[in-house]
């Protein structure tokens, strides 16, 4: 058995998401149908991390394994080959040992949101980026932001399906700086919960708006099932960067 | 009678260019379907520049008339709430002088044009950059860009379909840069050909692979007639960035 690690690239907009589901078209299953046209194998395709609807990636990890061995290069060119017609690339193919696991031995997971922060509708980054209308003060978001590093509870910035165990996350930083209309949001940390960074960009939009304070997000952070409103950010304006092994 | 002057963004993918054309979806015939939604008026939207399928604006600048005055944020709400289903925006609505138009009072146009260099096919940038897979020598272009500036017989750089009464062209600079695997060129001149930025870029790129040299864009600039193998790059790195009145 070989085990293949793959980086990939995808404009999420037109997919259900990472993970496949019945009669949608996910990003894993055409990463499986595409190895299947070329080896005959249907092999299951594991990524780092299971982005949702309508989120992009720069560079996705996965791995999956094949019976024969097979030259990296040839999968790599296979692969796109058989993607051709679909927004997903696949960047780099190697082989690794059988002890990687893409998402076990994920160390560390970058994203970066981009906020469009204007009055006009967006149309070259319609699908590519989250349009504010409301004007953002960003040195606002930039101070709330900073309450939100460190090692937190974040159950109050999970989705009610989330399925980790435990809600307590560290996060490395939170940067976020603005271009004249774009405004980009940086975050990294080992692991997130489920909509975590679209609920920490949503949250820290409304600082931006002047809607809620510094002590919102205290509250939000540190109190227990606070039944606020949902605050959650488009998916459009989400990437996930990178991933660290 | 009100002349209004109208700065818009889009993303030209899905377009059959700038110029209305018998049943098929122009930037100019949108705008005027959206004029004509609101004012019940059939007013002809006059363009600073004829950009190509698949060419994008960032800030292309247009003008029409109305019979009647209306508040130009009125102007500005209702084309683009006409506009919503196309990848066309408008940014910017103001009354302007009767003497103002946007192609012949026009004195400067700039462009940008983006190439991603890398081997993997593209997802996220597809329509809007252009893919080059042989490694380009960025310094190699930048110099052989030095050779364009200036004013020159640019007959060779122009499409066959050309309407411009002289081919002599005054080309201010050609800044190229890289970033990563982004390769972006920009160029600004009081006017330009018919496809000559892209024949430009076509030509720059020949240089970048090492096909061409120096002396080959020198031949192509003063020598007439060379009748070459067509270099047009692909319009999808095209960007109208913005006009000078």
């Amino acid at each position: 058995m070989s085990r293949y690690k793959i980086i990939i690239e995808y404009d999420g907009t037109n997919y259900c998401g990472w993970q496949k589901q019945p009669r949608l078209p996910s990003i894993q299953g055409k990463l499986e149908d595409a190895i299947k046209a070329f080896s005959q194998i249907h092999a299951p395709v594991q990524g780092s991390s299971r982005t949702d609807t309508g989120v992009h990636a720069l560079a996705q990890v996965a791995h999956f394994d094949l019976d024969t061995k097979l030259e990296s290069g040839k999968i790599l060119r296979a692969m796109n080959f058989y993607l051709k017609e679909e927004a997903i690339s696949v960047l780099d193919c190697e082989e690794v040992s059988e002890e990687f696991h893409a998402r076990f031995s994920a160390k560390k997971r970058y994203y970066k949101y981009i906020i469009t922060n204007r009055l006009p509708p967006l149309s070259i980054d319609i699908n590519r980026s989250c349009h504010v209308i409301e004007k953002l003060d960003v040195k606002k978001m930039q101070k709330a932001a900073k309450l939100l590093e460190g090692t937190h509870d974040f159950s109050n910035f999970r989705a009610s399906m989330c399925q980790a165990h435990s809600p307590i996350k560290k996060v490395d930083y939170i940067n976020i700086h603005q271009e004249g209309e774009k405004i980009t949001l940086e975050i990294s940390a080992s692991s997130f919960l489920h909509n975590m960074v679209r609920n920490i960009v949503g949250a820290l939009r409304m600082v931006g708006k002047g809607k809620w304070t510094n002590d919102t997000i205290i509250k939000l952070r540190d109190l227990k099932e606070k039944n606020m409103q949902k605050f959650t950010s488009s998916p459009s304006g989400l990437y996930f960067i990178k991933v660290d092994y």
